[in-house]
């Protein structure tokens, strides 16, 4: 079996970020059976935060998305790692948790995570589609605009 | 052996809703293994957001407690979409992940999605009884009052 | 095989808080197949909440980690019960879920969930090594200023 996501990645010009080492106590991912879930990705590019602040303030809508797809980058990173580099072995997009930083008058969080989920369909195609929970939080670590978290199963 | 949820929800006088299909690239729910994952479901009933607003601002205890309780009937249709209309394959409900949009000086979370999780034992007895966390966000999608996420284990 | 887990707790000082009943009708935990799913905790000690307020308001950074400690405290608790009392049955954490209620503005929460992170490695070590997600919120149940929920795995 060829490697079939890693030729899709490269038909849509994606190459994934490098993987940060952990800051704290706790590591990027866990596998437990036959589940991969990996821990909150920011919009981190380059080693730097690419989108800071809130929707609905000084964040569009478009920022905000491509913040959340940056964030899916990162979660793919780790979990290439989880699955030792071959990302054939991602059986499917089990749930994506996205929390978006806005102003309590902002509504728009389903559009902000569709950045993450249209990125995740783009790669696994009907694999990719997920369970999902999309919610607007007070402020996130280093004023991140948002967070992303994920499960995968894998064979 | 009879259909025993179906019977408990007659004997409740509760239909399910109507299934909407997805709105964006991801799903209402996933299966993986034993588990059905489902997504944040959000008070809407004949197609409209029921109860919008916020918890401590405009949107009454009561009015959040029969959020919570539609949120949770919409999770139910899922789950039983996912198991082929049969609820009675539900060994239990594991988790549910309640979301309530209110001010900072909100505190009765818990009683607000108590709507969903006495709805869950109400029909499931014993297998009703779920884990759960229960918290403020800043706000959701379309100003929903609530967001309900849930995991099931099925057989 | 002896209790090392139970050794490793005297080692360090820690007495597991006596578990205090479920106040609605979910439960402090729920196991499915290997995983234990443990429901939100508050940093509840001796029956009162102990921090409360908001970080980046009234409640310091130190504080903050208090709280999320004597949120693992209680988490380990039920995990405790959920073992039938023998710990040395924890395979390893597998997630831990970080809320914090703070003002908009603060961007420290990974430093605050480290109190609860650092804990679970001092306990159980590499298997204490867990995925995590720490987001800010709008407010959590009873004013309480962190909110933590856990996955296990166990055997």
């Amino acid at each position: 079996m060829a490697a079939h996501i890693q030729a899709r990645l490269d038909e849509l010009g994606i190459a994934l970020p490098v993987v940060q080492p952990p800051v704290a106590t706790y590591v990027p991912f866990v596998r437990t059976d036959n589940l991969v879930i990996v821990s909150g990705q920011l919009p981190m590019a380059g080693g730097k935060l690419a989108v800071a602040g809130k929707l609905g303030e000084t964040v569009s809508l478009e920022d905000g998305q491509a913040a959340a797809r940056q964030c899916f980058l990162n979660v793919l990173a780790h979990l290439n790692t989880a699955c030792d580099g071959d990302l054939d072995r991602v059986v499917r997009v089990v749930r994506l948790g996205g929390f978006v930083a806005c102003a309590p008058t902002f509504s728009q969080h389903p559009a902000v995570v569709n950045g993450a989920s249209d990125l995740a369909v783009a790669i696994f195609g009907d694999a990719g589609r997920h369970a999902r929970a999309a919610v607007g939080v007070a402020s996130l670590p280093l004023d991140a605009a948002v967070e992303l978290e994920a499960i995968f199963e894998v064979r």
